[in-house]
């Protein structure tokens, strides 16, 4: 059996069936494996940050890794942008990146860089299959790696003569290191924290969603203590039915405004609430300057185990959570306006659906308006590079065919990724996007002034601004093969939106906030 | 003065006055000082990979830097494949890349990553401005070091805090390294590896163009030798009244055979010309196995100069180089074949124009078809990282104003960077950009078989075909305001391609090669 094979099936073994790639000649032999191997899902990209989104949005959903097929130094650089929010959301990912053969490698040919030093930026393990025998074991590796403790990128490089020599063998699964344990002293710490007043839990990671959630809001009941989460999480389930948690704004003055009265922060998976952008004379940290700021457990910690821990020590284990009542609002009407829209979708949004939130500046109202709505999960942008969404969606419709998908894109940041259209057309997904067309980099008009750059003049202005040419997302889409239509006030909205998630397939709405 | 003002002022200081940019929060003072310091053209992108691949058209064209303006870590990574054709062609550029304040990055905000050690992988020089008062000496060391030798890339990290405290201080522009003269010794081996039958000169880099090749054009008129390029080259000016230099093919097969009767190889800034992938039982370095190679300038040493004596040497100042004659073809007719796609190209070559050829599998009859046209200049992908041709062409085009520019595209290699046609538009840049749309990566068809990767499935060959769904080419380019048409034949083609190349401002023409 070859390399390539071997590595393709040890990933099997280890449970990772899905591949979204963008594969070149080093990859061909694991392409030609896929014949042979048909567990394996392979979905193609046009683009490589379109793959290495849709593994992310995989991971997000499933809690196990996706692989991505990417070609060379220049594949895996087009993949970083999200491979670094993905990072920054601790996804399980295993990126396979085809190397020229070992031997050719001295020569330095055109396409040769240094893949390991841009794979060590972003990944936890990084490794090159310097022969056949080796891919199958590296293969194992780099599963158990990308699970180990708080989950993270594994990169293995393979060479293409690792990939075609023969001598591969199939390699057994290998256990992750589970996320550890903390210790006592700290439930002890933490208990008498949440005993005082002024006191809230700051969440993340695993704890915003299933059980360990479901431990948050009793913790809450028994001790009134605030659940907060960071303004960039991987994903949470909220609405109807479920406790709710108040993300931090992204904006600097009301975030501070929310923390205001936090006097001691209990972090669980989270690390210190800091300001996205450092702004000329306003703090980094978003705590009060005389909070305390104490963690309960770190990101590669076991949260839950600790709440419930903390639960038990405080005698709360039956403490009743208070659950997010569903509410409808009055269906919104006429020319748009950013609570309008985010009526809209609350209404709209279908029982179970998840949300992939990149509406930049045009969203800021959805969080309030979507807390009552039908239970759903929602994704943020983890780590701030934009393009994000599209591709997101795409993993996370893959990994859940049976939920609806509305992605929430600004147009500037839409732009980045704009290929991902073209996968979902091809896969055939239930992905509802949603272009908030405004035209501009709204975001950086507001930043401009927070960083005190002085005057904006035409010139600066024009970097800001991209409505000339104005694109045309309807377009965009149908090139592409996704069915779209464009809408000019909030009853189109919503008339639209209905109709778009009330039958299968992609569909894309351009909400044309200019022009 | 602030930072960013001194930073943009020093490289007007040193010549450097177009930058291509996708800028976010962390360059907004740097977007501030444009309307204070009008001199700096500022070109916008959607996507940070057009930006660089900008900059590498730019300085193919004028062999001076342009700069990039890039968003921290993720903005970088977005243009590193196109940076990476840039490096192995030794374009200068300077890449300005924002990064969080100085006292901010200890945060480790959700954007941060370590940005210097990504640069390393493309980049001669890298430093980060740690204050304001070092960002104007910084920023002329920037372009001092992009020109420096053979050219490269610069890559200066500037923290939000340096561009936005006052204390800048504009810079002198400093003197680059000039390119080494080789020692006598290697003219004296050189003159005499020419005087024996089989001997053929390698060229790159600048001996391609202008007096350089001129002067090799006397060298192998006195001697004999044939004048080769390698298939990757950055720019050669070739065409009617030209020196013809014979490019390597690409394909392995009829690249051995190209070499296989040179017993002599003098480099001149070029490299042993090698294989561009590896495969199974097929040698690496294109040479014969007894081929004498010899460096008479390595790239960063001066070629020019070494040739001008060579030619003193062998007392073969004046011999008259062979000049390409004007040779016009019949227009072709009827149904799309290569041999009639490169001869409507040919005929239509307006005088002095640039091509920039991305054309892949599509294009390979044109090198041939296009050596007795109009005079012209010809830009290849020289790093083979994909999705180059429209970046490279807004750069060029941006440089040369008064000159037509024909960008080739293959309709897979497009979709990469397909947010290029945007900027021809904003920037209404004369730009004709023909997308030979076959849907499929018909090179990995080849590839596969080349690999030996065994039978082409059906699943193996779903991830090499784009067709499903068809991308329509004229919908893309009109969404983003490039005038667009389909062609269906020769005829169709040869007419829009007068009418597209007779009409200021950028067009695309989709050659429908399948369905």
């Amino acid at each position: 059996m070859v390399g390539a094979e071997a590595l393709v099936r040890s990933l099997i073994a280890s449970g990772l069936d899905v591949c979204f790639t963008n594969p070149g000649t080093s990859e061909m032999h694991f392409v030609g494996a896929l014949d042979r191997v048909r567990e394996m899902r392979c979905v193609l990209a046009l683009f490589e940050g379109v793959a290495t989104g849709a593994a992310d949005g995989y991971g997000r959903m499933t809690g196990r890794p996706a692989s991505t097929l990417l070609h060379l130094g220049p594949g895996l650089a087009n993949g970083i942008a999200n491979l670094h929010n993905a990072r920054r959301a601790n996804t399980p990912i295993v990126n396979i990146v085809g190397e020229h053969a070992t031997y050719h490698r001295r020569l330095d040919p055109p396409l040769h860089s240094d893949i390991a030093a841009v794979a060590g930026a972003h990944s936890r393990w990084v490794k090159v299959s310097e022969s056949a025998a080796q891919a199958g074991p590296d293969a194992a590796r780099a599963v158990a790696e990308a699970l180990a403790g708080q989950g993270g990128i594994s990169t293995l490089v393979l060479p293409a003569d690792s990939a075609w020599n023969e001598g591969g063998e199939v390699a057994a699964p290998l256990r992750p290191a589970p996320r550890r344990k903390v210790d006592e002293q700290r439930i002890v710490r933490a208990a008498a924290m949440l005993k005082e007043s002024g006191s809230a839990l700051l969440l993340n990671g695993p704890m915003l969603a299933g059980e360990a959630l479901e431990l948050c809001g009793r913790l809450a009941a028994a001790t009134g203590a605030d659940l907060l989460a960071p303004t960039q999480i991987p994903r949470i389930e909220r609405g109807a039915g479920r406790v709710n948690v108040d993300r931090i704004p992204y904006v600097i003055e009301p975030a501070l405004k929310r923390l205001e009265n936090v006097r001691r922060l209990v972090m669980v998976n989270a690390v210190a609430p800091m300001a996205f952008f450092a702004y000329p004379g306003k703090p980094g940290l978003l705590t009060r300057e005389d909070c305390e700021l104490f963690t309960l457990a770190a990101p590669e910690e076991d949260g839950a185990d600790a709440v419930r821990r903390l639960l038990e020590r405080l005698g709360a284990r039956q403490a009743a959570p208070r659950r997010e009542p569903l509410q409808r609002q009055a269906a919104p009407s006429g020319a748009f306006t950013l609570p309008g829209i985010a009526a809209v979708i609350a209404q709209r949004l279908p029982e179970n659906c998840v949300v992939v939130d990149e509406s930049v500046t045009s969203g800021r109202g959805l969080i309030g308006a979507t807390r009552n709505a039908a239970p759903h999960d929602w994704i943020t942008n983890t780590g701030g590079s934009i393009g994000f969404a599209m591709p997101v969606a795409i993993g996370a419709a893959v990994a859940c065919p049976d939920r609806k998908l509305l992605c929430l894109e600004g147009d500037g940041s839409g732009m980045y990724t704009v290929q991902a259209l073209w996968t979902m057309a091809r896969e055939k997904l239930d992905v509802v996007t949603v272009i908030f067309a405004n035209r501009t980099y709204e975001i950086l008009k507001g930043e401009y002034q927070n960083v005190r750059a002085g005057e904006l003049g035409p010139r600066a202005l024009s970097m800001l601004e991209i409505g000339n040419p104005a694109l045309d997302w309807v377009a965009l889409a149908r090139a592409q093969g996704v069915e779209a239509a464009r809408v000019r006030n909030l009853d189109e909205f919503d008339a639209e939106l209905g109709r778009s998630l009330g039958s299968p397939g992609p569909k894309l709405i351009e909400v044309a906030l200019a022009g």
